[in-house]
């Protein structure tokens, strides 16, 4: 569509480039930064620039952080011992959101896969191994996404860690809460079932 | 969800100012800046504030232009004595992309709406009716939302025109009311504009 607008239409390619906006999504979230008030736009674009500019990753666990080390890994009160692994910092806020979980973490920054070219070499792993024997670690969590990838890493990380001696673990599979039945997978139903537990 | 991380927490707060986007949404669009090339986020950022600054509304039909005059009314081929007048500039895209309708547009930016306090003298009418004797016009297109605002609207303007004895006309009802002009598809959109019927 051509708007006669060259600005309009590199601001709505720019919002395409955004993980699930489309042509119409973009179009609307373009025109809406027409009707807003013009100091608001500009605080959005030093925003974007400031958070681009000044986060990068915590050097201990691979966490965003403003400086070199993130909130978390300064966090006194955080259980020490128990280690949390992640594929990315997305995975970790979710997992904060739950409130169950009071140790830190360890960012891989991706997951094993070959077909993609991505090996040990490419994941946070050496920064794990250090960990481990630098901190004493006791239990790692190894909450990597239940995919295939996601499998065959943890996988390698409970072979990685086998020397050391600890408890590497991974979060239940089974029936998420609130869903129903009817629309579960087979893979999650023969998980749950295996994985039954007395009532 | 506090992230320790001012910055990604404000930004994420300002993707969620945008029209349609939730929490989760805000979220992903806020990590994904992240990831992004610092030259394309540099790039993002000022095409926002280039296209805040340096858009604005045609002075002749309210359509968004870049200078004084919108690129529809400065195109010569455009078929004279024909206006079409919709809501807003998103409306006038949609119509645009149906490739149906070859005159000029006036831009009303908004619609009747006692509710809210939005009065004739709210709208951009009086340059419709400037436009009416000065540029010779003989068909009113009136392409408002389907809505009980739009219609209302729709009559005001042909009880306004009545006066110059030109055709008033609106499309067709082909478009399924209670929708939104800027989501309809282009099949529907020119069954709408051949199918207009006097008010």
């Amino acid at each position: 569509m051509n708007y006669g607008l060259p600005l309009l239409q590199a601001l709505i390619d720019h919002f395409k480039k955004l993980p699930g906006v489309g042509e119409k999504t973009a179009r609307r979230l373009a025109f809406s930064i027409l009707d807003m008030d013009s100091g608001e736009v500009r605080e959005f674009a030093e925003t974007l620039l400031q958070v681009r500019k000044t986060i990068g990753f915590c050097t201990r666990c691979g966490n965003l952080a403003e400086g070199e080390v993130c909130g978390i890994c300064r966090d006194e009160r955080r259980l020490g011992g128990i280690l949390c692994v992640v594929e990315r910092p997305a995975d970790l806020y979710v997992l904060e959101g739950s409130g169950q979980y009071r140790g830190r973490y360890h960012v891989l920054h991706g997951v094993l896969s070959p077909l993609d070219g991505v090996g040990p070499g490419d994941l946070n792993l050496e920064g794990l191994e250090r960990r481990v024997q630098e901190e004493g670690i006791q239990e790692v969590i190894v909450a990597t996404n239940p995919s295939l990838e996601g499998d065959t890493t943890s996988l390698y990380i409970a072979k990685l860690l086998k020397k050391y001696g600890i408890k590497v673990t991974r979060p239940a599979r089974g029936l998420p809460l609130g869903s129903s039945l009817e629309y579960v997978d087979r893979g999650t139903i023969t998980k749950a079932l295996e994985g039954r537990e007395p009532i």
